[in-house]
């Protein structure tokens, strides 16, 4: 086990830790750590509303969680001797939750999947699902339940939401430039197109006064990926993988957190990973150069582990871009695999779960979500695809029609 | 080996057969053959373009394939019994090229990829690759390599580009008038936003004469895939797969085509698979009322076969929707797998392909590409993984940089 | 499709058809064709009893399949330019049942598997299975299902049983002696402890007369095993696979036949593969002087292909080298791994088999058994996995105990 | 994480602890911690020699690793309520090396695999390998590389290489009585042929004074898995793994010990795995009545977790049951598997590795050994399988002959 670079204790919140981490990226934030190349180490991770989520049947704290807070992340991680045109390879050796005692974070022996409310960011099919729902999972070893998604039980493919490295001053600029044309475009709309600069809790690590205050106002929020990788949500960086990241300031001033116990393609639910506290153990290295000698200038390169949970048999969904009211649209992936998303839902529905819990599960289950076809004018096909031996019941479709399923409790609603 | 009740003579065209199929979509389109539930057979299917396109080291051919004719479909097959609302079962016992010597047909032991030019349908990446390309590959049992794009050998992940049942009256007419008003928004558009009906080259069975006519002016292409399946290009539907259709008509009228050697997720170069003449054993069943019964109205659902090809390293790639240009866009996934795909191409010419290898290359092999994040506004991350093992060469980052293939002849243009 | 260089007509017998091939390993048994490096060919075969068993419920020809006439081999194929010393490149191309309709012999829609009696060979649990039995398997696409043997269907793992180069004088010689010395041990035991010389029934491709009566006296017979592969029984060697062979003589003589549609490691009935007439496409190449290079001087090196079926979860059973009568064996991996066979079984007629069915199950569906430890004196410990998903009914013990299923007509017995 | 009902302080050896656990089976060894059904525990675990073995350049400690004191292990766990006949089910939840700082012990970042010399136990291929030889392996997150086997890298298939309930007083006696009479059938073989019980450096819980003594005099070693399972060495049992054990006595009392970061079928150095301390999650539970609903009497039942480490491509070596000497011996898997290993060493060190180098890899890395062929009298096939991807060369055969690699400091001798 490497040295841990980044403790934090779990009873205390993001802010009163004896290093502090940030929650913006600005090529001015101070580094929390130095490391040197070939180095390993552990850096604990807050889960990414910084514990404001409880472990209770009520969805109240999903409606009103503070999008102004996150995401908590870990680091900047300064590498010594990066410099602008390298790439950054970062090892994931080993990602988990919080290694303690059952508590009452996130993290400790427990996680939860949220669909957020249309007014709080909505989701991905935020049309169909406008309120804001929740679903806590247990954990039991590397396999997740859930008493509010009854009778599936899967082994997470767990990893860390976010990682990136700092952006240059140029590059920030040109974030903010395009993110706000973009919300110039519909500024009242809700949810909103984009994220702009919020100094309003904003965690800069050692930043003060003044200094805080400059940076807290142009610093570009977390929300998005970027060329600098961040909050990426590819569900296939578990332990083993190796990311190749750009460098655009010295010190590549890598940082890391908002850490999902398990995800499906595309973390449909907004808040749809399992989300959790724990911990990630890194090693960093350097390619002197590298964004040069293999065209790597921006968004990471990246090679998954192989130790991701094992599924042979899939039971698999298509969509294509037609919306729900009938209007043909161009090639348009997104709403392919919502609308693939939507027919798997419709399909689970004839079991008796109800489209929430539908939806929380594709949300946490490793799914696999893939591009079909984007070329077939005007339609693309988009395809999802759900291991069956996560379901305890069985789930093909036979001409004895579906099993019904006692849904429990359900998935609270707020 | 089950009977062939849609036998082809690989020497003459589609339209000379002992049995005639069909390239359009018409629910008054007679079938062609009837089978009856828990029936095993095998139907002959023509490549998509019925020969057009040649072994040789010219892509003129490409340039002036004619769409009009596309694609040359085996059936329709009546499934006695078969109702609208039930669910047609087809599960796809086998499938490959056509089971002959050598000879001047895709399929015939060597298929083709195309990148289409933007005149004549243009691709995924159309606005960087406007002309038209062209690369053979050679089949050696499940392998194939070309020497259009030389050190890559790969197990072909075969299956039919196209399956589907017939659309009843009133479906069709929703499809043209939905497609109609995509078109009537940029009329002139090269390459067009659909395809409207086409009399010229429409073969429609047995019709003919004012029928013929009257049916040919209302039935639908088939590039895209719609509701009733149809051209959906799922690289996952191999051999072993099980497909439950909607049914529309009496009968259901199950036709199939576009057989694929290979292909990536996307099939990005349009003509993006490898293309072959070939041949399929189909079983069909039904579940009476099924559509109901499983919520399943549109789109079919399918449970991939458990003998694809198995691969354990990738080297990924990720994408955002940002445009090249720098404008922001909205969630937009079918932009950020482009960009990953451009990545992936940016990458793999410092190994000395040209850009269009790389690119013909990402049609043909069965690289994945994933919906990573659809809810991170305002960007989507798309990825593309790639199967180490297809390289003769090492082609992971490292500190040594790239190794330099001698890339041959290249990819030929016209 | 490569050209078919050993044609044979199925409504015909080993010894009527136009090429002639051959039924035991000696130097001097003459090629049947001539092959070069780089070529790709297809070769028919028989089954390995020439077409003696039927489908049908009986296990008669089981009981009385004449063991003189195994195993009908296709070839020799003389490799121009292969020497002793080299390396024999073998690439299975692909590997099928008789591309034919329906008909009456194994591998034209169906198989077989044979529990072989003590009086006529025996088999791995000969001891508890002293009587014949048989199962029939229909194939439909690559998936066998049997009446003999309900509620279970697999995707076949299909490969040839037997494949390898001709031996040279010496070996030949250094065969029969020690064979000769191991059943001079025991010469009247039964079943035998090995299969001496046997000139009845031989056939010798081309010889005739007193070159055939004494090739044929010296021949060695084709069951076991040996330095140039032969009847190895490796279920791995699926399409895609290459192997490489020892060459022994000049043109390294390559034999192939025992054609498997499926087989559990062991092929533990004896007969215990689905056993099927078929093709097999190759492609031969040499690496020249491979034999020193590579210090390969005896048993093939191989690499398996990449679409073998895909299973995810596993039930296994675990057995030591203590006899059933409770002696204690030191380090007996063969007991080790009859005694986790017959856990299987004691195990699956719990559900309603009968033994000999689970037998015949273990036999011919991918079940993968392993030497789990074999230093632990004094006792070897050996592993059997089952695909959990053949099974059509729960198969993992549970608090509720078994379901009872019907065994149907059960496996007939002679 | 569960809760710690086992801790150990590293720094002290396994009689020192606050909690004692045992290295002899016995029924009368009073459990140390008594658990229920459903319950969830953590175990920390003691390298099986205790910490004797260190990291440095030298054999000398394998050479005289006190057998006397083998396996440390864990428990026995009392399970409240399990009773003879019973079926106790273990999931295995997590096992990792000590969740420490990097120190002096195996499994504090490291861990060790040995050849073990002749006078001391020996090995699978003892009369090969007759000398002790040690590699140390280095961990970085869930993968092993080794100063003392160079160009090598791979992912652990971690598990505990033993556990098991405790066996009743008849059980015991029928152990001690058939061990025996296996050993007077020659009581002078070096190494032996069993180890009978062993008084010195018994370790047995609480028990002390006579009663101690009167245990040690009748408790039989740990080094061979018998019907309890025990020291079974399965590489598959990792986390995410359910084992079904008989239950001979109230309570079960179960252990668990020896803990492997990776391990090749067979354990073919003896001490082949990569020994290391760590710890283990556990949930138990029961089947009450299990042994005889599902015929479970001895050996236990087992799934495998579903996150082995993956690899698609292989190459495989084969052996029969002929002794170096060219001896023939009947349908012996044990030499035929032994006789495949010497032909994957012999293969390897045409690369550069010396014999040992390539045996100690096929110890610790995770290699599939198979029974490919157990009834082709009179040869038994088995296969062991090496994944190429470990190799940081290419590995497979071809024209171009081996790369040669350079063995480094090698495997150090005593």
């Amino acid at each position: 086990m490497p040295q841990n670079l980044f403790p934090l204790d779990s009873t205390k919140p993001f802010t009163d830790q004896q290093v502090t981490g940030h929650n913006r990226w600005h090529p001015d934030i101070p580094p929390a750590v130095t490391v040197k190349p070939g180095d390993e180490f552990r850096a604990d991770c807050r889960e990414w509303f910084d514990g404001y989520i409880r472990n209770d049947d009520s969805a109240e704290d999903i409606r009103t969680a503070p999008m102004s807070k996150v995401h908590a992340l870990s680091g900047p991680f300064r590498v010594a001797g990066a410099q602008p045109g390298d790439l950054l390879v970062v090892d994931i050796l080993e990602v988990g939750p919080i290694p303690q005692e059952t508590g009452p974070l996130a993290g400790q022996g427990w996680g939860y999947t949220g669909i957020f409310a249309k007014a709080n960011g909505g989701s991905f099919l935020v049309d169909q699902f406008p309120d804001a729902y929740k679903a806590v999972w247990d954990f039991s070893g590397r396999k997740a339940t859930s008493r509010h998604v009854p009778h599936v039980a899967f082994t997470g493919i767990t990893h860390p939401g976010l990682m990136g490295t700092a952006p240059s001053t140029a590059m920030l600029g040109k974030w903010n430039t395009r993110e706000a044309a973009l919300i110039a475009t519909d500024p009242e709309r809700v949810p909103p197109l984009a994220l702009p600069p919020e100094p309003r809790d904003a965690v800069l690590t050692t930043l003060a006064g003044a200094e805080h205050d400059r940076v807290a106002a142009e610093a570009c929020r977390t929300a998005p990926p970027r060329e600098n990788g961040g909050n990426m949500d590819i569900k296939n960086l578990t332990a083993g993988s190796r990311v190749f990241y750009p460098v655009y300031v010295d010190g590549a001033n890598l940082s890391v957190g908002d850490l999902h116990f398990s995800q499906g393609d595309g973390e449909i639910t907004f808040c749809g990973a399992i989300e959790m506290g724990g911990f990630i153990d890194l090693r960093v290295d350097l390619i002197k150069g590298g964004m040069d000698t293999y065209n790597v200038h921006e968004n990471p390169v990246f090679m998954p582990g192989n130790t991701p949970p094992q599924y042979a048999e899939w039971l698999a969904f298509s969509g294509t871009s037609v919306t729900l009211d009938g209007e043909q649209r161009y090639l348009d992936s997104q709403l392919a695999y919502q609308r693939a998303c939507l027919h798997a839902i419709d399909f689970l529905t004839t079991f008796g779960y109800s489209p929430e819990q539908a939806y929380l599960l594709l949300g946490a289950a490793p799914i696999e979500g893939r591009f079909s076809g984007v070329v077939d004018i005007p339609n693309s096909c988009a395809t999802v695809y759900l291991p069956t031996a996560i379901f305890e019941f069985p789930v093909a479709p036979s001409a004895d029609g579906p099993v019904r399923i006692d849904p429990g409790i359900g998935a609270p609603r707020a």
